[in-house]
């Protein structure tokens, strides 16, 4: 199996255990635990697909992502708190889950035409949209516009993942260099407690 | 006129007039309220349509749903606490109105190919999309995620319609026990204050 | 330049200031600002391109809108507080604005095909989605649904400016009549604190 698909989906999986963890602080049953996974695993690629009018979504014509998701709901159900020891494994993969969200959303927008401006915007569309919904659904003000390198990390990575390309850098060793940087700027910025300036109102 | 096409219209009206009073209660204007009516009436089938990429989105080529939904606002307005001694009568149409929805939404997925699971989502998105469109543009916790088992009863009823269609059951009759499925699910789910258990934080 | 497109990048940027500054005041970070102002300026054009099936969406093949709305980012940021000096200003070029993407969005949706009463809700869904979608991200009640007539101006606007077409007016002098008529709505409405009436709860 392909490495990146793999990872892809690992992402998919964490990304909906966060949804659900949210939705569970804000008192929902478990079909709401599971539609805030959903969304939150899938938004951003289903954005990026509509935008792109790429059809069938992607997550529409493999069965393994919803799959995934839905294992998510009775897994972070049976687990609850215990989750909490895992934390830090748990923000390990979602930061790898965002890589693999940019560097795909990005791949996917060239392959469409886009200039790499835009096949950048898409890969941070793909890896942040979704945790923007959730937040929307569960009432708060998004995660990533308020703290937290997060979405730069992204556009980072999607600046070194397109140098990579320009110098025909081997795709796998592109892939590693870009998850490399996405991980490094995201550990660092949340261990040294970056964060970008404060708009003046 | 076909029964569905008709059930579907009255639902159309029902959840557009629960848009419009939850704008009310919300202290929006009446332009305001128009537009909640509207996407609470429209937004399923439109997020539908353009995941299936179905084009004219059903509302847009059908001038009949939005003249039914404009009609609301007037009859809503009108009507005013009056409509408080309908409940009953308009819990009765909001629950056919999803039947209808579910039903009509999974028809169209399975023309377009798409496997029962997916079909069944469909429905379920054509059911209750308006209504989280609706509770985030007033502020709310999306409703379905907190109380009641109303998406659950879109999912079973896509089941028994599913069911339905393999055993080549006639088509009436499986309009009609699925609806009739689902208002048994919700009404008695009402009646005994069922709900589905909370997630753990 | 077409005065036309001049005017609809004016607007551009003013929608993305509006984004930037309720996203300031949101206590956002400056990629939030920048993410809001962003979906401000293109909320509306990209539901209508999504609804109408017209790819590519057009700020993803004209790089013009994404660098004015980029270029808003910095230019909000250096002016802060002094921009309330320029509130009339602001006012004068947010109207123009919804005028434009009334107007192009009503003749794009004429081009598909529409009819006059879903062109104008196109025109209309062009100029307002953008600021719903601002709002909801910021967490308040979209401002439109509350007071002042907004919205309003630009569905009167669109009548007017199909009773152009119908009686064949040269287009400049039926763009200038449809600017001028929801400039004096918008303007009179907001100097006599006019406003539609509530729903009754």
């Amino acid at each position: 199996m392909d490495i990146i698909y793999l990872l892809d989906l690992i992402g998919t999986f964490v990304f909906a255990i966060s949804g659900i963890r949210l939705a569970a602080r804000t008192d929902m049953d478990v079909f709401g635990g599971a539609v805030i996974g959903f969304v939150t695993a899938i938004g951003g690629g289903t954005v990026r697909d509509l935008l792109l009018n790429s059809h069938p979504i992607t997550w529409m014509a493999d069965m393994t992502y919803p799959m995934v998701i839905l294992a998510a709901v009775p897994f972070t159900f049976l687990m609850g708190k215990k989750l909490n020891n895992f934390s830090k494994t748990l923000f390990i993969f979602d930061t790898i889950g965002i890589a693999m969200f940019t560097i795909i959303g990005m791949e996917k927008a060239l392959s469409f035409g886009l200039n790499p401006f835009m096949a950048g915007t898409m890969g941070m569309i793909s890896a942040v949209v979704g945790g923007v919904i959730r937040d929307v659904l569960c009432r708060e003000v998004p995660l990533i516009f308020r703290k937290e390198i997060y979405a730069t990390a992204c556009l980072l990575g999607a600046v070194v993942f397109y140098l990579g390309l320009q110098i025909n850098l081997p795709d796998n060793l592109n892939y590693l260099l870009t998850t490399g940087v996405i991980i490094t700027i995201r550990t660092v910025s949340v261990k040294k407690s970056l964060s970008l300036p404060k708009m003046k109102a």
